[in-house]
Formats: C-alpha cells, structure tokens, sequence
C-alpha cells in the first residue's frame, strides 16, 4: 500500500488540490454525467423507484409547507431543533428531486431557503442553549449537529448549483458557507484536529464544502489537519479510528453512527480527484470498515448489542444504504451485498444506487456472505476483539460472539469476555443495549437513563463471569481503558468452531478465561453450542455465571425453590440491586439441565455441576423506581459461592419444534447426557457427554495454539 | 328456508340414502372428474404446487419409514398414539400422492397399512389407558381420536379404491371399517348422539365411512340420529350448535377446532347427494360458521383469544384451510377469500383447493373484507354474543372486541364484558389466553395447567370490572352458564362506533354495562377508543377495573410509588394472588393519563378520575411455583375502595410513532385533554373532553336505543 500513501504525499505535496478543481455540478452522490441514467433508471428498475418516490413525496411535502428558518433557540426536541434538521432533509430531497425530475421548482426551493439562511448566518450569534464541556453550533446547541446539517445541506447545494444565478451563489457561498467554514476551523478546531467520530463529521463537512465550492485550501486541511502536517485530518482518522480489520472500538452501534461521514466524504473524493484511490487507502480501510459493519449483524439485520446500544438498530438503517451502495458501485461489486440492498429496502438516489437497482433487478443479488471472523479491535489489530461463530443458512443460522474487545471508550460496557448466542432468526442467550427510549421526551429527555449506569453497564447484565458480586475493573472506565482481553484462539473448520479468549486485569489477582465452541455433531440437526468458563485465582471468590435468555424455561433437572410473596432484591450494587430473585437451588454433583422454549424451537443447556453449584433465577426489575427498566428480562445465573478456581461448562443443544398450526411437538427431549468434567489444571480442561449414547471427550489446550482442541 | 328442510325430509323419509349411491372413488376432497385437471394445476398454479409438494414429501417420507401399526398402548404424546397419529396422516398423503402422480406405490402404501389394520383391529381391546369419564377408543386412549383417525382414513380409503384389489377390500371393508362402525355407534352411542364436537367427529367418521363404503343405513344414522328420529345426528348439530350468526358458544378457538368434521363431512354429503343442498341449510349455517370463525380473527390472523385459546393460533390451522377452500369452491366465490388462501399459503390439494390457487394465479384476490360486527350466542341468537367494531385498513386496523357472550362450557372464562384492543398489527389491550404449553410434556403433560384455573379463567386475568376482588359468578361454572350478557347497542356509522352491553348476575345485586366507541374525530389519524363502564348497586363495593396492555409505560399524569424492594402480592385469591403489586397511585380529580409506548406507536389512556381513585400497575407471576405463568404480563387497575356506584371512562388515543432507524420521534404528545364526567345516573353518562382544544360533549342514553349516543 506504500503505492498509494505516495500517490497521497505527491499529491497533497505538489498542491494538485491547492490548484482547485474542475468544477462541474452535480458531483457527489449523483453526478452530472449518469443524471440521464438515472432518470431512466428510475423508470426501469422498482427498488429505484420506490426510493425516488419517497424523496420526492418528501420534497413535495416541504414544499407544500414552505420555507421557515427560524432563528435558533431551542435544544433537541424543540421547535429550532426540529425545524432546522427538517430542512436540510428538506433540501436535500428537493435537490434530487430536481436532478431527476427536471422540475426547477425544487431547485428555487433550495435555493431561497439557502438565501434565507444566508441573510441571518452572520447575525447568529452561538447557540443560546449550549451544553456544558461542549461547543455549540450556531444552528444548534451542539457544533456536531451543525457539522451534520452542513455534509446535508451542501449536497443539496451541489444537487441544484447550476439552476442558481451567479448572483445567488455569490451571496450563498459569501454569507453562509464561507462563514461556515470559518466557524468549523476556527470555533470547532478543536473538534475538527479530535481522532474522533465528531471530528470526522466536521472535517467531512469542511472538506466537501471545499469541493464544491471549489476552495482547496480547505480541502487540504480537512484532509490533512488544521495544521496540513497529516497529523489530524480525514487520512490520520483512517488511519487511526479503525483496527486492520474495520472495527471501530466503540462497538457495532457506534461504528454505524461514525461510518456516514467518512463514506461520504470519501465518495466526495474519489469523484473529484479520483487519482488518489481514497477506497484503497490504507489497505483499503473504508472497505473493511463497511464489510466489518455488515458483518457485526446477525441474519435479521440487527446489530450485536455491544456496549451502549439500541437493540432494534439493523443494517436498514440510512448510513448502511450509504455505506453498501457506495462499497457496490465504487469499491467492489459483490453480488451479496445486493441481498442487503434487498433487505434495506431502498438505495440512494444516486449513481450508486442505480447500479445496485439495476442489478437487483436483474436477479444478480445472492445471500450475503456471513462468515466466522475474528474482527480485531485497535488501531494495530493488538487489542483484543469480537469473535464471531456462525453454522447454517442466512435463512436459520447459529451464531455466536464473545466480546474480547477493549473497553470501547465513554460508552463501554463492563463485560469482558460476553457471550452472545443467536439462532432461529433472534436472541437466545441476549444482551439487555443500552437503557434508553431514545428520543422519547417523557423517559429522561430520551436520554441515557440512570439505570444505564446504575444496570446496564453492568457486568452482571451480561452473560460473563461475575466475581464477588462485583463488576469488572470496579466498573471503572479508567481502569478499564488500561487493558484489553488477549484471543486464545480462533479457528472455524466445517466440524468445529473455536473461539477462546482471556482476561487478567478485571479483577484484581483472578484470571478468566472463556471457550466457545460450534460443534458439529452427527445425528443432530443443528450444531452444539459448548461453552467452557474460567476463573482462576490463589483465593477464594463468589462465581456467579449468569445467562441471559430470551424464552420460557419448560423443563430443569433440580428442584426450583420459586419465591410466591416478598420478593426480593438479591444485591445491593454493581447492577445486583436490579435483579429479582426468583428461585435459587442447588444442583447435584453431576448433569444438570435447563430447558428454554423460545419461539417454538427447544434449548437445553447442559450443566456440568460440581458439588455447592447453585442456580439463581432472576428477572429484572427491582429497585427501579421510576420503572425504567425492561421487567420481562429473565436470567438463570450458575453460581459458586466459595472457590479459588472454579470453571463452568455448559452445553446447548437447540432442538426439536413446536407447531402451533398443527399443534404437534417433535424432538422436545434432549439428545445430550452424561456431561462431566474429567480434568481441570492451569494449562487443559477436559469433560466428556454423550450424544445418542455415543461418548465425546473434549480437551482445551489453553497454552497450545497448534493442538488447542482435541476431541475423541 | 322450508324449501331445503323439505328436500332433506323428503330425500330421507323417502329412503334416497337407503337406497345406496352412485359409487365412484375418488368422492370426497379430490373427485374422479377432477384429477386430470389437478395434476394440471398442480404444475400451473403456484399455491397448488406448493401444496402438493409438502404433501408428497410427506407421503415419500412415509414410504421411506415404512409401516408400522403397533398395538394400541399409550396415552397422548406416547409412542403408540404418535404412531397411529402418524399413520393417517400417512395414508392421507399418499392417498393424495397416488391421485396427482398416478405412482402405484402410493396406493400400495395405504392398501397394506389398512391391511395391517385390518388384521389386528377386532383383536384389540379397548385401550387400556381409558380416562375416567370418557369412552375409550380402541386406537387411542379417547374415541376422540379414534373418530378423528377414521375421519382421515376413510378419505385414504377413498382415494386409493380402485387401485386396491376387490378381495383386499373385501378385507378392509369387513375386518375394519364395519367393526369401526359397529363400535362407533355401539360403544361409543352416547357420544354418537351427543349435541357437541365430539359427536359431530364420531357422526362425521361415521356418515362419512358409510357413504365411501356404500352403507347408506349408517349415513341416515349420521344424519338423523343413531334413533334415525332427527333429534340427534348431523341435521339436529346444524340447528343447533351455532348462533344464527355461526358463532360457536365455546368461543374462537374451539370454533375452529370444531368447524373441521363439519366442514368436510358436509362436502361428503354434497359429493354423494348434491340434491340435499347441505350447504343451504339452516340458513347457510355452514357457510356463516365458516365467515364467523374468520371474523373472529385479527387481521394478523389470530384467533381473538376468549376463553380456554392458545393465542399463537391462527387462520392458518388446517380446518380453517378446508373451511376457506371449500366456502370459496363449493359455497360463494368471494374474491377475499382467497385473501385468507393466500395468507394461509397452502391450499388442499383438492377440487376446491385448484379453484382456490387458479383463481389467485389468475391475480382474483382482494383484501379480506373484516367487518364491524355483532355476534350473536346461543343457537337462537338470544344469549349474548361478541360484538367486533373495527376502523381502518387491513394493513393497519384498529379493532375491539367486546365478550358478552354467554359462559361457553367448561371452557369459559369468568369475563363478562371483557374488552380487546388491537392495532398496528396486533394486541394493545391483551387476554391471557389460557395458562397451558400445547403438548408440551415437561409442562403438565401438556394439559391446561392449575394456573389456567387460578389465574386464567378468573375475572382480573381480563380487561373487566372486579367487584370485591372476586371473580364473576363466584368463579362457579352452574351459575355462569344460567345466564349470559344483554346487548344493549350495536351501531356501526362511518363516525361512530358503539358496542353496549350489560350483565346483571355476574355479582348479586350489581349492575355491570359497558360501552366501547370507535369515534372518528376531524384532526386525528386514528379513531379514539371511547371505553364507559358502569357497576351500579345499593351496596358499597371495591371496584377494579383492569387494562392488561402490551408495551412499556413511558408517561403517567401521576405520582407512582412503586415498591422496589419486597415485591408482595395483591391478594389472596380469584387470581389476585398471582398479581406482583408494583404501585399503587391516588389519582387526581381530574384528567390524569397513562401512555404506553407499543411497537414503535403510542396509546394514551385518558382516565376520568374521581376523587378517591387509584391506579394500581401490577405484574404477572406471584404465587407460582412451577414458573408456569408468563412474567412479562402486565396492567394497570382503575380501583375504587369504595362505592355503591362507579363508572370508569377513558379515551384512548392511538398517536405518534418512533422511527428507530431514523433516530425520530413523531407525534409523542396526546391531543386529547380535559376528560371529565359531567353527570351519571341510572339512565346516563354525559362525559366531556377535548381533541386539540375542540370540545366534545357525549351523552350514553341508555335506555334509548334509538339515541343512544348523542354527541354535542
């Protein structure tokens, strides 16, 4: 790749931006050459359509509600708020309405709504609502949503540049971006110089203005800093915001989120200097990044939960549209993510997005592509990761992610070592995201809730090893920051998928360790899913091990001992204040089981108990007084009250089916028995369980990469 | 209607069925006349084609396995009963398969099963794991079964006749199915002639087998009466197991259970004696059971869940297949119909099933024409009924459901007036169903579990008045079934909505109504759901008023307080023991709310509180110690300590949405406000409030049914 990081100092050296660019409009995400394409493309292909017809319907309606650019005031959710976001989509919509249609009344739309904006710009004075620790936009109490409002507002400024006088453009650029830009590198510059998601938002906005309106000076300090020494810029957070393997740190919700400006703005640049090769920069990063974005989904669309979450976010949303029609058109035509197109539903009104349309149409799309992969996190691909194990067809397939990544910053969770378990189109084993009604004014002003903190970061709101009742690194975020889990192993051949990693610093003076494995087996139809937990330490500890799982529990081998009145709280702190505890048993010194119905299909997990193991039945929900919490949340926590090491293995056979239609139940008994640990030392754990009656014995290496699992 | 009662009079006095049929095989589903043009749809018509090739895996797997026809041994869920399950399914599959493919081994498959059967038959015992109280079988441990094995076998018997050689059925004729007949009309006499869907299964098995079999003295015993004097039998079930109106007292879920033998072994009679017109008789009875079982469903398809009902069913079930197959090809050809058919995404492979697919191939298929309906109960119309009041699109469908029918059988819940919303796709004010896992062994046998009579059946499990904390009726079924609810208003204008009711016995010595309004207001996308209801008496009582919701609670008017620690029950008994009380609230004098945020969309509950009302939220799952219930229920109670008199009003409004994928939230504040009861008396309510600042002024006249509602 030295190649192209030449090309990129020969071109930011010898001033090929300082010289300007050949101006042509539009030349973004439609570009003046396939316009005719597009409109044909329109008419021809249904996704394109369906897609052009929203836009327009939404242009349409700003129209019929007219121009209003009120001066700023509000904070989110309030009237200002509202209306200025309103109207960047507002224009945006109007200019490739008019790019399409041909109609100028979109293009006068833009056009005198930008006037408007430029006759009070210069007077606006900081936002008057400006958050503490935060600067303040002009149009809004947050620079960063001002930042979003201009990578909007100059694409629709370039959709409609050639139907505006001279005059107008004249005023437009003098009195609003002009100042815009000035207010973004000056105001902001310390934002726009941050490696950091918001930094990537202003310099995008900074640069894309730079392009259209034709000033490289500007476009060379967003690519290159504030200073144009490359120590900031677009090409350092490329270079720095991603692991090797296109995983951003603060997790799958987040690196959706952050995507958006850099696709775009790396779109802006590769149409108007597209001899610097910006998608194949640094190992072709932004590729990664898109490809890691997809594949941090399972098959229903929906993000992994990790760290701070919204748990109904999927690949549907607008910057995967962005980032999959981008990465087919401009970086690789895979047929697979054409059935992600399918999915999302809609494409970009765009070059891209006729491409995909066309292609859809032409029945080329095949399933994506989901793979096991070990996505690294960290900018050199060392600090630890995701493990990501999948068997089966996109259409019911098994997977499962175990969280070894770092702490993923401000909104990390405290939950080294998570294991996440999907099949059958949803949860099993889940993860409670993120404690938030996003934008629901009544619950905390849609903010992060209390409970965000006080529950869902958590380590016991995860499916991890818990010692002492207490959270992982004290749930400290400093402490946290300091380390990161270490990968064990990763390999996934047809028969056998292994993910192991660990983690020494969580707790002070006690190592955990976590083994997940897909297991083929024959006779049955789907694969085992065996999961080995450590923790090792020279003294005693409480180990509490709990599942989170989505379901009703049918069917346990011990006696419950359910609580029928005065329910009560079963900790104090660190999230355990939260739980209710329902039932707690002990179990028998041999194969235990549960057995969980969800959604018609059966999960028995198997227990591999030794002797003083208890099972605690949980729900979420106590000490929440202003019942801000998910009650129907359900755990069954394996839990060892006193031992210097202690290992958990469990074994989960997803089987059998009901049919509610023709009311009949088939494989409701579990083919597994006799699971039993053998051997258990610093350096191999070795158990064995039957299936059908015939015997499997397992070893874990933990010290011998080569031989690491063996089975007989 | 005289004139089809005096054909059958006629046809029967005058001994047509004596005299035998016109035999030809295949009669029934698939007829002779027909196959060729099966086997032609089968490769033209999507729909059939799928069908057929679940079929004949089906059948191909059968073979595969081979026959197996053990002695008759266990009970439900047990090997033996799974085998002889099985095998008419079996039979039934390359009965079909053998039509369609014209492949003898097929047929082969069905001749050497009977054989087997024919062997054993008359040597088996009854079964000896009889349950008390009910007739064995000699296949099964109920006759139930064993009528419903002959229902589906006779059709394998018809299907592959002529490929069977005559000695052989010769030997199946006199080993097995007179010896069935025999004992179904001897041993099982009671049931044969029993008013109820049992005897219509036994009555079914029989006719259906002496028309296939040419033994027209068993079909006048079908139709008529094991007496042949017409006050049992066939005709007598028609006249009088359904309501005018095709509703089936046991509610939706038993309906559809009980339409099947109906359905098909009028079909039989139809083949076999067109000149009867049975589908024209009692009125079309049939064809209105058919149309009621298909309004009692949402627009999801699910079966409003009133009393003993599994609520994951739908009008997918395989009676409702032939139902909707059979009312489209043999009764009316109503283009929505095949709306449902295309829901269903099967058809029979049948003459009825071909139309069916053809005429949706053929693009015929309009939206499923859901009506707002009142439903009347008892076989005369005069004991109650369901009224059903419905607004909007099938794609998006407000629908109450008001229960004021009568108690149902043993199968009834304790729930007069019980009301059901449903909006947006599914249930917003929900009924428990009933507390049981369909065939799931490890939970109660798969039996109705003690918590469906603890908790199910009982009043506060239901969005109805509680009088005392007690259940209606004293949970007493004797008592129940004396009496049944008073329709008081049914009126369904395009504006308004009403559905009135009243119950007088449910407690002595108080007076229940209720009133539920779909209203349309200028301004508002969607109709308000106006609820009245009204306990009057000379004595003080506590009144409860409960609203089981689906969703979370994101605002509330008042204050809670709610318990987050030492969770206890709310009562004692009648259900209130299972109830977790979470908070209790006083409310204001005055408009105080509750939203609750469902499925992306908000439902705000206006209450018009009285001084000395409480709202109390509770949770499902107190006093449960085999965890048989589902946790995750939840509601809030309207309660008022104390009073000779209460009546409850809210308004409901269905408003706003939130877009997860584009972070936006629309529409969250409810336009409605300042509720207030003006005046309420014996003959009154006026209640008052207002929708965006318009004043809305309704009066209940009770007594008027020809002003009911007046609206100033």
């Amino acid at each position: 790749m030295m190649g192209i990081r030449k090309i990129w100092a020969a071109a930011l050296v010898l001033g090929t931006a300082v010289q300007g660019f050949a101006q042509q409009h539009p030349n973004i995400m439609l570009t003046k050459a396939n316009i005719a394409a597009v409109r044909q493309g329109v008419a021809k292909y249904p996704l394109l359509r369906s897609s052009f017809n929203e836009v327009k319907q939404q242009a349409d309606r700003a129209i019929a509600k007219g121009i209003d650019v009120p001066v700023p005031k509000d904070g989110a959710g309030g009237y200002t708020h509202e209306q200025h976001k309103q109207n960047y989509q507002s224009m945006n919509a109007c200019g490739i309405a008019y790019q399409v249609t041909g109609d100028k009344k979109y293009a006068a739309f833009v056009k005198d709504m930008l006037l408007k904006y430029a006759a009070q710009y210069e007077s606006w004075p900081q936002h008057p609502k400006k958050k503490s620790n935060q600067i303040p936009g002009k149009i809004f109490w947050q620079c960063l949503n001002d930042f979003v409002w201009q990578v909007y507002t100059i694409q629709a400024y370039d959709l409609v540049h050639d139907a505006i006088p001279a005059g107008d453009r004249a005023t437009i650029e003098q009195h609003l971006f002009m100042p815009i830009l000035h207010y973004f590198t000056n105001e902001c510059k310390e934002t726009f110089d941050l490696i950091h998601n918001h930094g990537t938002w202003c310099l995008s906005a900074v640069g894309m203005t730079g392009y259209v309106i034709n000033k490289p000076d500007y476009v060379q300090m967003a690519l290159k800093g504030s200073a144009k020494d490359g120590k900031t810029g677009f090409l350092a957070q490329l270079d720095q915001l991603f692991s090797p393997d296109g995983y951003y740190t603060e997790g799958p919700y987040y690196q959706r989120y952050a995507m958006l400006p850099f696709v775009i703005f790396a779109k802006t640049i590769q149409q108007n200097q597209p001899q610097l090769q910006i998608f194949k920069y640094h190992n072709s990063i932004l590729s990664k990044a898109i490809d890691a974005s997809l594949q941090l989904t399972y098959t229903n669309g929906a993000f992994f939960p990790v760290n701070d979450a919204m748990k109904d976010k999927t690949f549907q949303s607008e910057e995967l549209v962005y980032g999959v029609d981008i990465a087919y058109a401009d970086i690789k035509s895979q047929a697979d993510l054409l059935d992600v197109a399918k999915q999302q539903k809609r494409v970009m009104v765009s070059d891209a997005g006729l491409r995909v349309a066309k292609d859809i149409a032409a029945g080329k799309a095949k399933p994506f592509q989901y793979r096991s992969a070990w996505l690294s996190d960290g900018n050199k691909g060392d600090e630890g990761g995701l493990g990501i194990l999948r068997s089966g067809p996109n259409t019911d397939q098994q997977c499962i992610l175990l969280k070894a990544a770092s702490q993923g910053m401000g909104h990390g969770h405290f939950d080294r070592l998570n294991l996440l378990y999907y099949d059958n189109g949803g949860e099993i084993f889940s993860d409670y995201g993120s404690a938030r009604f996003l934008n629901i004014e009544s619950k905390f002003g849609g903010d992060y809730l209390p409970e965000n903190k006080t529950w869902a970061k958590q380590t016991v709101a995860h499916n991890t090893l818990v010692a002492d009742e207490t959270s992982h690194y004290g749930g400290e975020l400093k402490n946290a920051e300091k380390y990161h889990p270490e990968l064990l192993k990763f390999a996934a051949s047809e028969q056998l998928q292994v993910i192991s990693a660990e983690e020494d610093h969580a707790y002070d003076g006690i190592k955990m360790q976590r083994t997940s494995i897909l297991f083929k087996v024959p006779g049955l139809d789907k694969d085992l899913l065996i999961d080995v937990v450590r923790g090792l330490s020279g003294k005693d500890h409480q180990y509490d091990l709990p599942f989170w799982y989505q379901g009703h529990i049918t069917d346990q081998s011990f006696k419950t001992n359910v609580v029928t009145n005065n329910l009560k709280a079963l900790g104090k702190k660190d999230g355990y204040q939260h739980l209710w505890l329902n039932s707690q048993s002990n179990l028998h010194n041999g194969d235990d089981h549960i057995t969980i119905l969800n959604n018609l299909r059966f999960y028995t997990i198997h227990i591999a108990a030794d002797s003083a193991m208890q099972v605690k039945l949980v729900t979420l929900g106590a000490n929440d007084p202003n019942m801000d919490l998910r009650t129907e949340e359900k755990a069954f926590i394996l839990s060892k009250p006193k031992a210097a090491n202690q290992t958990f293995v469990t074994v989960t056979e997803t089987h059998g089916r009901t049919d509610p239609t023709g009311e009949t139940t088939t494989g409701a008994a579990s083919n597994v028995s006799d699971l039993k640990v053998l051997k258990d030392d610093e350096t191999q754990t070795i158990f064995a369980f039957r299936v059908k009656q015939k015997a499997y014995k397992l070893t874990i290496n933990y010290t011998n990469k080569n031989n690491f699992i063996q089975i007989n």
